[in-house]
């Protein structure tokens, strides 16, 4: 077999990495950070519950291919019914089967400027074109994004809501509005990975059933399953059934499931966790104001500290902190990247970042 | 976005299942079965030292991209490279990754008919066009199938070492022989998910860097972390390199790469579940035996029951098994689909097997 029997479009592709792992920097680095606050991922860990689901998991027995209890506890949960929910192996699984259902090659897609760089691979994975409009005041632009899908006529728009890298959102009637101006043979792909982490009402009220819409949630963030591999998408039966005749039906880890379960059903653990991780917010900020830093307003599990100069002034920062055994990770777009991005620790692994910030602001000044 | 702005490939593929699981199958009944034969799980269970890995791991974080603790401890085990190693989401996920990579719309692909229906799927799912062969005295015929590669151009041609459904197996060295035969355009995929149930010598001896062949493995067979869902394939590292183009680098379960990599380590755990399967089959052939039926020898984790009679007949007492809480499948193609095949248990599991197999048996022939 040669390399040339590779299909023409996986010969056009780069076998790189959207992002470069904590694990695998810190076999470059030569040693473990310190504080783990690159990766959005949830320090606070699950629930106790889904922690002893998963510990109690038979993992000889491969898992439900139709995630039926889970997704049954799921519709509970959103008042809408299973045949609405799709499970899938995270959220970088799920984007990976939708862009494969709707993007050919040659077909167009819209995204911001800076966002998922997942989402990205895959629609180039498969072929698809992808169009990009600016962040407007750090943040998503429904409108511009909303624009550019008719002028380019694009299967998917991609909109984060909150916005990952900056932690910023929209109001989910604000957004409701703006779907009035969505193309009608565009789908709006809306990832709420962080929507937990949001005030109330950040969420659009759109019916599960709207046809315009496909909204994606994981537990890997507020929930605090990165590690399992478990998110959900909800829309109309119609698309959710065309995920069948593409995704890996005994592709979930049977323990995942369960501690997803687990976790749906344990949301006082989740109500806690909303408050840590506010806090967490309100610490970095703090941090940041004690070295004359602002950051930016978060509804996420992270948030965007502007260093108040440009890319490579923030990324002389970030290098500084991951010298100092402090995982973060930035934004990639300018003037976006004039941040770094700080995830919602522990205390004491605030209290890290907050000992380094100060000599890296340095280090970055004298470099 | 209406059903039609799917690609022209996703409209014409159906939404259904390869297996229809066993839990689905409980929903059906009503009730749970009380031995679950038919998914050729390892119902020993894995390692008690992976189960230990599982239950510590800190699921809060995503895994490690690069899987390289579990890579290089599988090249140690292998005498290989890590190069030589990808892992992935079970050999169903490596599967829809190297048909991805390869096989293009009108692609022609080679297997046997009654094969792995999970490939199929995947080849189907990307546009592949399956020229199908059949099996020659219940054992996957690998001169058969290199002969139609030649014919039609073929980019992968799958061959299962041993077969499943059947359990029966070639020697190695009868495997390397026959590899002159294979066309040079086609790559073979030899699917060993079984060969840690075989006897020695089942495996070819063929170099890691061979570029005409790609090996997968599993972790959920004699490992038994079928739900874990983690496998690994072996290759030359010019086309293991190419699957960082489309999978998914952050897809794998934490706990899963911990416990793979804990199993691998307890090879010792991992020879007495062989000795358990081995004696399985034997108890598996006996019970049969004692029905006035043959079994096929197996070097697989499961035993093919020779029913005696054509398909309907085999439906029937698989029917009236599943009727008595005993889960068991049959391969889907004829002459093959004259037997039921069952998963080694443990003795109280073939306890009820051997129980229900004569009532079943009158069952099917009073039908």
């Amino acid at each position: 077999m040669t390399h040339a029997r590779l299909t023409p479009l996986a010969q056009s592709l780069p076998a790189n990495v959207p992002f470069v792992g904590p694990e695998a920097q810190e076999r470059s680095l030569g040693r473990a950070f310190k504080a783990r606050l690159g990766a959005n991922e949830n320090i606070f860990g699950p629930s106790p519950r889904a922690m002893a689901a998963m510990a109690e998991t038979e993992h000889w027995k491969y898992g439900d291919s139709e995630s039926i209890e889970l997704r049954t506890a799921l519709a509970d949960l959103h008042g809408i019914a299973p045949e609405n929910i799709i499970v899938g192996e995270g959220i970088d699984g799920l984007l990976g089967y939708l862009v494969r259902l709707l993007v050919g090659e040659g077909d167009a897609v819209v995204t911001s400027e800076g966002a998922y760089p997942t989402f990205n691979y895959h629609v180039t994975g498969f072929g698809g074109v992808l169009h990009k409009v600016p962040y407007r005041d750090d943040r998503e632009d429904p409108s511009a994004l909303f624009a550019k899908a008719a002028e380019v006529d694009a299967k998917i728009v991609y909109l984060a809501n909150p916005d990952n890298p900056m932690g910023t959102w929209h109001d989910g009637a604000a957004l409701e509005r703006a779907l009035d101006d969505l193309p009608q043979n565009s789908l709006l792909l809306l990832d709420e990975a962080y929507i937990e982490c949001a005030p109330e009402g950040t969420a659009p009220a759109l019916s599960a059933n709207d046809p315009r819409v496909i909204r994606m949630r994981t537990f890997s963030k507020a929930y605090g399953l990165a590690g399992a591999r478990i998110g959900y998408a909800i829309a109309a039966p119609e698309l959710i059934t065309a995920f069948h005749k593409v995704r890996n039906h005994f592709g979930l880890n049977r323990a995942a499931q369960a501690g997803a379960l687990a976790a749906v059903r344990d949301q006082d653990y989740l109500t806690q966790v909303q408050t840590k991780i506010a806090d967490a917010r309100d610490r970095i900020a703090q941090i940041a104001g004690e070295s004359g830093l602002t950051v930016l307003p978060s509804a996420a599990n992270f948030v965007a500290i502007d260093c108040g100069q440009d890319g490579t002034f923030a990324k002389a920062v970030l290098d500084a902190l991951v010298a100092r055994g402090i995982f973060v990770r930035m934004p990639f777009a300018a003037p976006q990247n004039r941040c770094i991005r700080v995830s919602c620790g522990r205390p004491e692994d605030l209290d890290l970042f907050a000992a380094a910030l100060p000599e890296a602001l340095k280090a970055a000044r004298g470099a």
